[in-house]
């Protein structure tokens, strides 16, 4: 048997999305990924301890009933957007989302658009379900080309707030979009926690949008992989019947309502990352040849002059056991994404970035 | 905005895999799915719990490795198998497994084999991938028919043993069809654990096959959904490049770590399954007009001579609040689907049983 003549059509043509470098052995400072840097409250580990008994026997619930209920009758409530369980859809993380919208609307050859710089998976999953892709180059500032509101298409995914630069659309920007683009419109708010900005409150109005959310991040729950779609009733029952009858584990939908219940615990710890995002793009913005891109998420983009300058920082980081993203594409060879830690981790990171400047700005 | 133009292709013609009637109340004894009646063992509860700590923020480890490498070295080594952690993959339950085998290999048109009556999925998994399907027919004692041995296609989906019947295929039969088959030979051994029936051995031989398993019904992990495939190095990186980039949960890597390492604990349990499905098989069968198909998995089929015999078994069953299964397709109207339960729950069900058949029969 040939199995290159068995894998389905254009396989050589995926580019796989890999995840980022993860040390094996503990001592590193890992700001390449942006994770929440303070674990779920002792509170909420402890419902989820609860839960660890006899049911884990049993299949999850499979539509999430108990989650949904809990995201639209308390998170979702003073949103101004749609607040029916039936208009919430959960998934195996926000790219489990992802992925089913793409099985529920595309077909190959379907146009797909979305920006770049952007969340690579976009680019991966339409590879994957063999959509056309037209990437919009974002303007310098990140913001988004007047060309992109004439453009026809099946679905655009937008990332708001925008890795790897970490600002957010503005929802009259997303208003414009919904008004004249003919297919689905994705807002991917996976960062959308940590900032006020939202387009929840378009759903009201915009029946072609679908907006993504996760409890990876802002939540403390990569580990759980929970994600949810708000959108229009008729979006999420087409969306569920192309789905995984059991998709979601049981632990992340206790924990995600555990979450939701102590949102209170979660918030207050979200708003010291907003601040040390404050306090980090300050500080960094005072050197010479460094500038701070403004972020509502809970990372930040900092741009070097020079790009040579940029991998020297990233490599004497990482000798130091500290690790930033640096993302290897046109346009971006001179910027490194940061993510925000707590305090003591920013200083210790802040310290080590004041040395490298002396040694080489 | 017209929802249904934005839809895929053949929208309509998918037919949603439906999970089973779950009653909402307590007080139902639930055989109408495998769920295993035994909880996972106190030092894996125990093991999961301590796993619930500050590190639920982070990913989960993209690829299992710690889970591949347990799985690999333990669990397979006596199987005379490949015992590569290369050569094994991990998603998000068995479904997850199945429908990443879809993306690897099928394009829309592609031809997909499976038999009937099987496990329902591979219908919809071939109807979302716009596969051609064909349903080969099972022999009366759902043996494989001779025709089976000449089909030519890109994919067989196969599971052994087989649902709703219960007997897995002997590797006489499996090896036959590897032999001539010319594309991908999917064996789905969700219920292998309770029998001695695995194609695992095939795997040194035959390039095209894929052996499916799960956590889920023998090591009573059904709420974690963690599956896993073992094949060839090859086949297993290709399905690496189209899964999600973190596909299972951390706590679902853990437990199933931690059901390996106590895997005496959990195949007494099954033993104890194994023994109780003898047992309800021999008492069934002694009624009249009633016969018990030969099962390798935790559940039975159970044949009555008229259909609405079954049917009256299965409505005063409900009334008694035990719900079995009733699969409402041509040629299966006379059978139910039991899970095998715990002793004191068969006995309650064998009572109930029996005062139908004095009503009844």
């Amino acid at each position: 048997m040939d199995l290159e003549n068995l894998l389905r059509e254009d396989f050589d043509k995926i580019e796989q999305y890999l995840p980022r470098e993860q040390p094996f052995e503990a001592g590193w400072l890992e700001l390449n990924i942006n994770e929440n840097p303070y674990p779920p409250s002792r509170v909420i580990l402890d419902e989820i301890k609860m839960a660890i008994n006899e049911k884990l026997r049993l299949y999850p619930e499979p539509t999430g009933k108990d989650l949904r209920k809990m995201i639209s009758s308390v998170f979702l409530v003073d949103k101004k957007t749609l607040t029916n369980p039936n208009n919430i859809f959960i998934d195996n993380g926000a790219d489990g989302v992802l992925e089913n919208i793409m099985k529920t609307f595309i077909n190959p050859g379907d146009q797909i658009i979305y920006f770049y710089p952007t969340y690579g998976l976009y680019k991966t999953l339409s590879l994957i379900y063999k959509a056309k892709k037209k990437e919009i180059k974002l303007n310098d500032d990140f913001s988004i080309p007047e060309s992109a509101y004439s453009l026809k298409g099946k679905l655009i995914f937008i990332n708001s707030p925008n890795n790897p630069n970490g600002k957010a659309f503005s929802n009259d920007v997303i208003l414009k979009i919904c008004k004249y683009f003919p297919g689905i419109v994705v807002i991917d708010e996976t960062y959308g926690d940590f900032c006020q900005t939202t387009a929840l409150p378009l759903l009201k109005e915009f029946k072609n949008l679908i907006i993504v959310r996760t409890f990876s991040n802002s939540f403390s729950l990569a580990s759980m992989r929970i994600g949810y779609a708000v959108a229009n009733d008729k979006i999420i029952k087409a969306m569920n019947k192309v789905r995984l009858p059991y998709n979601v584990s049981y632990l992340g939908q206790i924990a995600a309502i555990s979450c939701i219940k102590h949102r209170d615990l979660v918030f207050k710890q979200n708003h010291k990352i907003i601040s040390e995002r404050k306090r980090l793009s300050e500080t960094l913005s005072k050197y010479n040849g460094i500038s701070v891109e403004p972020s509502d998420a809970n990372f930040i983009f900092v741009k070097f002059s020079d790009k040579s300058i940029c991998l020297k920082f990233i490599w004497d980081l990482k000798e130091k056991k500290v690790l930033v993203r640096h993302i290897s594409q046109p346009g971006l060879y001179q910027y490194m994404r940061i993510t925000i830690n707590t305090p003591d981790n920013n200083n210790k990171f802040l310290d080590i970035f004041d040395e490298l400047t002396k040694k080489y700005l």
